[in-house]
Parts: C-alpha cells; structure tokens; sequence
C-alpha cells in the first residue's frame, strides 16, 4: 500500500513519483481514502517542484479512470471533439459542430458552463428557449447514432476525481500549471469517447495563456498527452487580443452562430471554424488532404448542409427552432447604449478581458458556479483592431436589462484609440498538428480513427 | 479579511508574509476557521520556500497567543527553565530541576512524553509509584510559591494550535524545517512563564540532529526567538553520540538521576547538569559572573539542598518519597540480560538511534501517542566510547519484562569495536549565549530577570 507520507516526501524533494504510485494516489482520494489535507499538501509540493511527463500522462490516466468512459464504436463512424481554453465571444463550438458533424463525423461534444471572464457553450445553448443541455448516455448514443451530434454538460460520473481535484487546487492557489491543466482537459476529453480531438488554446489579453511561448507550450502538451492516450490531436494557438467576431453574451453569441451558419457572420469567427472543422476532418480520417478537407467544410456551410444539422440539434435536444429560424425571437435585452469614440483615431489596442469581466457584471457570466445568467446581456464590438474610427463614430454597443451607470464609459475604457496605423492581428499564431508533438502511443481507443 | 489564496499565493512564489497577516492566518487555524486542507497546502510552500526570522516570529507569536500564558511575577522570584530536543538515556531534568530550585530559582518545567527513540520527562516521572504528572494552574502557583518547584504535562490549553500544527505536519512530511521546529518549541517554553530559558540541542546519530552544522544553527535560532519574545535565553549543542549517562529507560533513569541528586551519578551527567544548571542561575539574575553560578550549583547537590528539593517535589505530587529514597524499590524488570564483548577491542562507536528503538521495541517507550509503557525495561550501558573491552567483558546490561528473542544480538550490534585507541567525544560541543544570536527586542514578560 502506498504511505502517503514518503509520496509527498518523494515530491517536495523533486523526485519523480512512479506511475503506479501516481494513480494509486488518485484513485485512493477518488475513492474518498485520501484526506483533503494530504492532497493539498502533494498538490502545492508538485506546483512548485513539477511533475514530468510521465506522470502528467499517469496523472491524466488516473483522472479518467475515476469514472466512466463513453465508447462510441459500436456506431460504425469515425468521431471527433473541440476543446477550447476559453476566450471572450468564442461562439465556435456552437458553428463547428453541427458543420463537422455534417461532413459524416459524430461529434459527441460535452461543454461546461462560464466561468468569470469567458464565456460557456452549455449557458449560449440555454439561451435557445427549452433547449435541454443534460442528455442520459442512452439517449446521448441515441441522437448521435441518428443525427450524428450531441451537445450536452458533463455528467457526474465524467472523470469525477477532475472536480474534486479542481476544487482543491481553486482553495489552495494551484491552479496554473500546465501538467495539471492538461491532465484536467485530456481526461475529460478522453472519456467522451472521441477518436480524435481538436484543441483551440486562446491567447492574448482576453485568455488565460497571454503570450505566444505559454499557448505554444500548452497546445504541444495537449496534443502530447492526448495521443499517450492513443487519441488523435491536434491544436491551434489562436488570437484572443480582442473579442472573437462581434458578439459577446449568450443570446447574442448564438445569433451570431445563427448567421455564420446561414453563411455570414464575420470573417473571423468564419475563417476560424473552417480552419478547425478541417482539422476535425482529418483526424476522423474522413479526408486525408488539408485542401480537400477544408473544402468540404466550406461545402457543408455554403450548401446549407451545416445549418441542416443544427435545427436537428436545436430540436432534438428540446430547442424551439423558431428561435433560430428567426433569431429576433432569441431573448433581447430591453436596453442598448451606444460605446461612441471619444476622438478619431485607429484602434490600437482592446482590453478584452475587461469586456469580458464587464459582460459578467451586467449578468451576462458568473463569478460563482450557482450564480444565474442572463441570456440577454452583452455587447457588440463593431469595431476591429487596426481599424480607423472618426470622433462620436460607435465602436461598441451594449445590451443591458436595466440602465447601468457606468457601463458606457467602463466599456468605453476597453478600446485604446491611437494615431499611427496599426496592423489587424494574426488570427491564427500557430498550429500544432501529432507529429510535431511527440510520438504516438499504441493505440487503444475502438473509435480511434486518426490519419496519422 | 485575510484571503486565503493570496496568502498562499504569497508564499508559493516565495515572498515573505506581513508578520500581522501570518498571524491572522495561524489565529483563524486556531479558531477552526481555516480547513486543514489550506493549512497544508501553506505548510507545503513555506517547507519548500521558507519563513524568515520576522515570519518564524510572528509564527511564534500567533502559537503562543492561541492560548494561555502562564505568569509568575507576582511570586515576586526569578524563574527559569530547561528544553532538550531530546536524546538516549537523557535524564538531566529530573536532577537539574531541583537543583535550579534550591538555588532559589522558580521553575515551572512543563514536559512531553517520549515517541520515537527518545524518553521524556513525563513517562519517567511515572516510572515513581503515585507521581502525578497533571496540575491545575492554581495548583501549580501553589505549588511553585510552596517549593519553587513543578514538573508537570502540558495542559491542552497551552499553545493549542501547534498541537494542531504539529499533527498537520506530520501526515503531510512537512517536520523537518527550523523555522517550523523553534516556534513550536519556543511558543510552548514562553507560554509556561518561565525568565529565562536553556536549550540542549542534541547532536549525533541519537538525536535528531545529526551534524554539528544543523545543531549549532538551530541552537542559534532558538536564543534568537526566544529573545524576539522578551525572555532571556541560552544554548548548549551537546553530544548524542552515545547514550547520555549509564542508564536508558523510565525508571532505570529516575534510578540515575537520584544517583545523581546524592553526589554519585555518571560523569557526564553530572558534568551536563551542572553547566546547564549555572546556565540557569545567570539568566534568571541570581548569579552575575559563570564562576560564581557553577559554585553555587555545585554546592547546591554536594550539601544535599538539590536531594531534599527533588524529595520535596517527589512528595507534593503524590509520588512514593521512600520509593526514591530506596531506588531499588522503583520497578525493576524480572529479567537482566549481559551483552559482551565478541572480541577484544577499543569501543569506537554505538548507535545510540538503534539502542533507542531498542528499549521502545522492548515495551520502554512509544512508537504512537496513546501506547502504554513499562517502566521498568531498558538497558545500563556499562563502557563508553574509547574504553578498552576484553572479549567476553560485560558491554551492557538489558533490563527485560520477559526474555526476547534476539535483543541481545540486537543491542550488540549497536556497540562496533575497534583496534586503535579512540579519543572519547567532547561532551559540550557549542555554547551559545544570548548576545551570540542577535540582539534582543524589548522586554515584555513581566516574570523577565536576565542578566543580559
């Protein structure tokens, strides 16, 4: 048996744990063996003395095995997942999955709720009147088989020790290490049960990773630790130093989503999604060329295809279709007041995480998991970095339920205005495809189905 | 408030807390206001990190506050007391009490009891037929005010949260740190009341200090904290490289020590005693100059003064006095047991730890908190480093409740001779005077009476 005492002196003098001892100290504290105080203690030794990848991939084995795995196989089709790291207005998941899933892909997307300055996928859905986000695993298999896509929360026999360790490093200030993160996101994607997995990691000032070297760092983690567990991966690094497209807050996200599916929206939630739905494609090996593999996502959005397969989304999972036929019916909040520019000049520079923070503190997100959100709050940036705005021109609107005092001159403190000219930023900073981060493991998954 | 997460936050990256915050943060501990679970996670970080002296301070402040002080001013006579960080076969207490008492020195000595290798005060006093170990604070004053004399448990009130502390540290490895050990010992002596106070720091394979570095610093760093808190203090560094004295074991100890009280007694206990006894009388003011304490002490147990003050405080604690007077009516053991010597040869070294774990194996001491102990086991060491053994000659005797297998093999493995002649150690290795460990803040005890 495993002495708890000599694991955390193994820790805190550096040393490397052994993967078996690594997942027998999970599974014991998933099984409630383990006291909270012990845990704490190896996970502030660990955030400061580091684990190495070897236990990062034991760590990540131990999270998933603490509860049930989903094994879509049996269903005879390649799948596929997206994972984001979560920036302000990130609407992709709500656009990308009906489109792959439309390209002969199950997508069995499980999504979480926001939390602070980002956004969630679960509140934007709930934002669809009657649309149901929990599904029972037979009918999750159910809907995938016959429409090939589910979008649901996670249940809570999901890697359930993922929570329980979660909450533990949120008290005790250990959160922000990449071999914990990580264990965290892969266990929970893995046990989804899909074949290949597509990783966004934001950056910029309105992401948890704000430089290009910690993104990088991660995304080449992900995807390494993802195929240890002999799933398919890949990841992009993407800009996240202003809102992604135009609209932050639930409902307006998904009028945004609505539009792009329609085969508008803006170009960079657009380009965005294609980008990612061909990655999507080709680690469900249902393409095996970049060129091909983008080209059928663009047909699956331009041939009405995509949006097919989110009314049968939005209805089979309780969602009035009416609200996204026509998406004026989507909750509207009472109030719009215009963010004006306070003289001309070209915006250099937006404070996204503040739009974010600000877009909490009108309802529109939670500081705390019960808190309750207001799907009709938010704001609309209509002006990009790099463009030219002339004095009392509107850069942003806001969406409140009630007058706020100070809302317009807090948001209006988010755009810096500058004179020189100022280039639009790279929206896509780096792509990490399998090869690049490490060699694969054998493979164990049924439904694995990568082309590498 | 004191947000839980930027404290520890703090010190993960290894800053130093505001002496007031880290109160704070031991304060709510104390008041069951903080979970275990941060608690250990801070523990974590400062083991791998640090405290630094204004930190160790304030540690020990927020300890010492957590409960009662005891002050004994109105008695209207200096006080002093005596810490060991333990050892085999350390009986010193038992006669340096008294004798410090019958120099007219108040000494209210509060004691553990021995876990692990090493005895304690307590469980030796036991060893006395009747002796009680428990007083009411109003029995101590009366008693002190009575006979200048008490030796007694530590009540639960007294620093209750480094009991806490302590527990917490030890199932999350995280003892072994100076800045951790000297609040702990020095919150417990400053809270007893005492003027002044003497530290043996033992140092060598029977103590838990193993080399004169470690020793020396922490003798350092107890004068230091003690005088951070207004007492006068002193140190000595002394040897554990073999048992201390001829006798190890609860009532083979107290046997020892009577020895002692009547003018008889081991060497180096008497040597011991007397250096640390003179060290007493110049803190509390009684004597000003090193001399004149040593002649006083030494007078103290050659006319019998520190004999009937010991008999005194044997007597008002309800123990046997004829059980001291006539040692060999103390408990014995039924069974005694020679170890030789397997050759001729200079003795050159013992493993004081091993003979220690020895006499707790034999029933002597305790390896968990709530075991019982036989007084009467143990082991009478009858050579001493240096000494020359003829084979066959009588090493040591094992005092035995029944005949155990293997323990004189196992006590004779503890004793290796050799064949050149071997110094014997230095028995005091460092002094360490109060103006060798910084300079001391302001008084604050009104019980205060150092020379310094």
């Amino acid at each position: 048996m495993l002495d708890p005492r000599e694991f955390l002196r193994e820790k805190r003098e550096g040393r490397a744990h052994r993967p078996e001892a690594l997942r027998e100290f999970i599974a014991a504290f998933a099984r409630g063996e383990l006291p909270d105080y012990v845990v704490s203690a190896w996970l502030m030794a660990a955030f400061l003395n580091g684990l190495d990848e070897t236990e990062t991939d034991a760590l990540t084995e131990a999270l998933l095995h603490s509860g049930r795995m989903f094994d879509w196989s049996a269903l005879g089709r390649p799948s596929a997942d997206k994972h984001s790291t979560g920036g302000v207005g990130d609407k992709i998941s709500l656009i990308l999955a009906p489109l792959v899933a439309a390209c002969d892909v199950l997508v069995p997307m499980v999504s979480g709720r926001g939390l602070g300055h980002t956004g969630g996928t679960l509140d934007k859905l709930e934002s669809i009147p009657g649309f149901r986000t929990q599904l029972s695993p037979e009918g999750m298999r159910a809907q995938l088989d016959r429409i090939g896509l589910v979008m649901v929360g996670q249940g809570p026999d999901l890697a359930p020790a993922d929570g329980r360790l979660y909450a533990l490093r949120d008290v005790t200030a250990t959160v922000e290490r990449d071999y914990f993160i990580v264990p965290s996101i892969v266990s929970k994607k893995i046990a989804e049960g899909a074949g290949g997995i597509v990783y966004d990691v934001k950056c910029g000032n309105g992401a948890f990773m704000k430089s290009r070297e910690t993104a990088g760092a991660l995304a080449r983690r992900l995807v390494r630790a993802t195929r240890a567990q002999g799933r398919g991966a890949a990841a992009w690094v993407t800009d996240m130093s202003q809102p992604l497209g135009e609209r932050v807050g639930n409902a307006l996200e998904v009028r945004e989503a609505v539009d792009t599916l329609r085969g508008g929206g803006p170009a960079d939630v657009r380009a965005l999604t294609l980008e990612l739905a061909a990655g999507m494609l080709l680690l469900a090996g249902v393409e095996r060329e970049p060129v091909a593999a983008r080209t059928r996502a663009e047909r699956a959005l331009a041939s009405g295809a995509a949006w097919e397969k989110w009314v049968a989304l939005v209805t089979a999972q309780g969602g009035d279709p009416n609200s996204v036929e026509k998406p004026e019916r989507l909750p509207q909040a009472p109030i719009v007041r215009e963010v004006t520019a306070s003289r001309p000049g070209v915006l250099a520079a937006v404070d996204a995480f503040a739009l974010g923070e600000l877009v909490v503190a009108l309802g529109g997100g939670r500081r705390a998991i019960e808190d309750m959100v207001d799907p009709r709050v938010g704001l609309v940036v209509r002006r990009r970095i790099g463009d030219v705005c002339a004095a009392g021109e509107t850069i942003a609107e806001l969406h409140l339920a009630s007058d706020e005092d100070g809302a317009v001159a807090r948001a209006r403190a988010c755009f810096t205005l500058g004179d020189g000219p100022v280039a639009a930023p790279e929206l896509i900073l780096e792509r990490v495809m399998a090869d690049e981060a490490g060699a694969p493991t054998a493979g164990r998954s049924p439904a694995r189905a990568s082309r590498t």
